[in-house]
């Protein structure tokens, strides 16, 4: 992982040195970090933190947070320290596996935890041609790990933000069910009237309210995509270039 | 029972004896029958049938399907013979309970199963003050039970659909899951923007393919509700004036 990039987020208010080759973050941890309900002195955990993406994008946003990462491969966890200090943010990056969480975190209890896990099951796809980037993809560690250990992180009414492929999304209503409350579910649609490709869910620790479905938020105008524009909708341009909040509706 | 109104239906298409006061079909059961892709010859049951709403209007739309509605109060059942006769529909009505499969339909197999299922969990709601009504709005039945027997009535490669209260979208979507396969939600959004408050579920017998989230169907057009008009979306007004389809996206 010696050959990186040095890329531009939230309109230029974060650089994150990334791999050159290998997992590279997108608009998804982007969109995860501006869908966190978090008020600044709160404690956030980004569990599979990759080069820190999510917890920086959210550190920017909101100020005053404590930020915590954990994240396995040292590779990716020695970028998330480099952009956390290149861009003077309180990012603790601590390597180990979400499957069998480190001691230093099996103590400690978080106001928010967010994710973006590996989209596809390795069982069930090709695996990547690089390794790390095959672990960063499609994980080992099954849905009902990554949440079970969130849920385990989590304050009393604290919440969990996760950003997911919508085909694991049974599963991952099932898990988060299981053991958190208050869920609530955001669809992106890719543009008007289309199927949802991901789904941002939020989720309470020890919430009772009723199960929500918010209306799908579409990520592009129009219906085709025009090559020679970026067209997102101005509620994700907001996001993506101005660092505003993706607001869950009341 | 003995009180009963004779309700249009379908722009006309259809009439149905209902009770007077208790468990009465509004747009639910319609919208439900207008989802169901079946083809002319196929073989439909409809658990919990009621009055037969949902089954009669899938019949009225697609000609020459073989009808069997299962229903467990004798006044409803009753009701639903003489909604079929009305209708010259052949819509075969068995009495018995969801939870303890009468040995007539024990036996037998169908290329779809339809249900709208009460929308209550009976632990969870407060009672109805008619018994029947009760019965019908907040069952004992538990959505595993539902889901079970349905899978067990379908064909290899059947279709089941389902309408069901967006709070009880996670177990529905559980239950779904361990038992059929190709899962595609359709949520039914009450204005542009607002969230769900019915989806309806297409899940298919040994079903291989990934679960998919369509974009909301808006139920009404505009912001907010207008008392001197019914300000259905064209869409919706189509199946409910004119018997449509209600398509899945494909």
């Amino acid at each position: 992982m010696s050959a990186t990039t040095r890329d531009r987020f939230l309109g230029g208010r974060l650089t994150l040195h990334q791999p050159k080759s290998g997992y590279r973050a997108g608009v998804d941890p982007v969109l995860l970090a501006a869908a966190v309900n978090a008020r600044p002195g709160q404690s956030v955990l980004d569990l599979g933190c990759g080069v820190g993406a999510a917890a920086l994008c959210l550190g920017a946003r909101v100020p005053g947070l404590r930020l915590t990462g954990l994240e396995l491969q040292p590779g990716y966890a020695a970028l998330a320290r480099r952009n956390a200090e290149d861009n003077r943010l309180p990012l603790d990056v601590i390597e180990g596996d979400v499957a069998a969480m480190p001691p230093a975190l099996r103590e400690r209890r978080f106001d928010h935890v967010i994710m973006n896990p590996p989209y596809f099951d390795r069982a069930a796809g090709t695996a990547a041609r690089e390794a790390p980037r095959e672990a960063a993809l499609g994980g080992a560690v099954s849905l009902d790990i990554w949440i079970g250990e969130a849920a385990k992180r989590l304050l009393p009414k604290g919440y969990l933000h996760i950003i997911q492929r919508v085909e694991r999304l049974p599963e991952l209503l099932e898990h988060a069910r299981a053991r958190l409350g208050s869920l609530q579910l955001l669809p992106l649609t890719p543009r008007p009237g289309r199927d949802s490709q991901l789904v941002i869910l939020r989720a309470r620790k020890e919430g009772r309210a009723a199960f929500r479905l918010h209306a799908g938020l579409v990520v592009h105008d129009g219906e085709t995509h025009d090559i020679d524009r970026e067209n997102y909708a101005a509620t994700i341009r907001a996001v993506l270039r101005d660092g505003a909040p993706l607001p869950f509706p009341e």
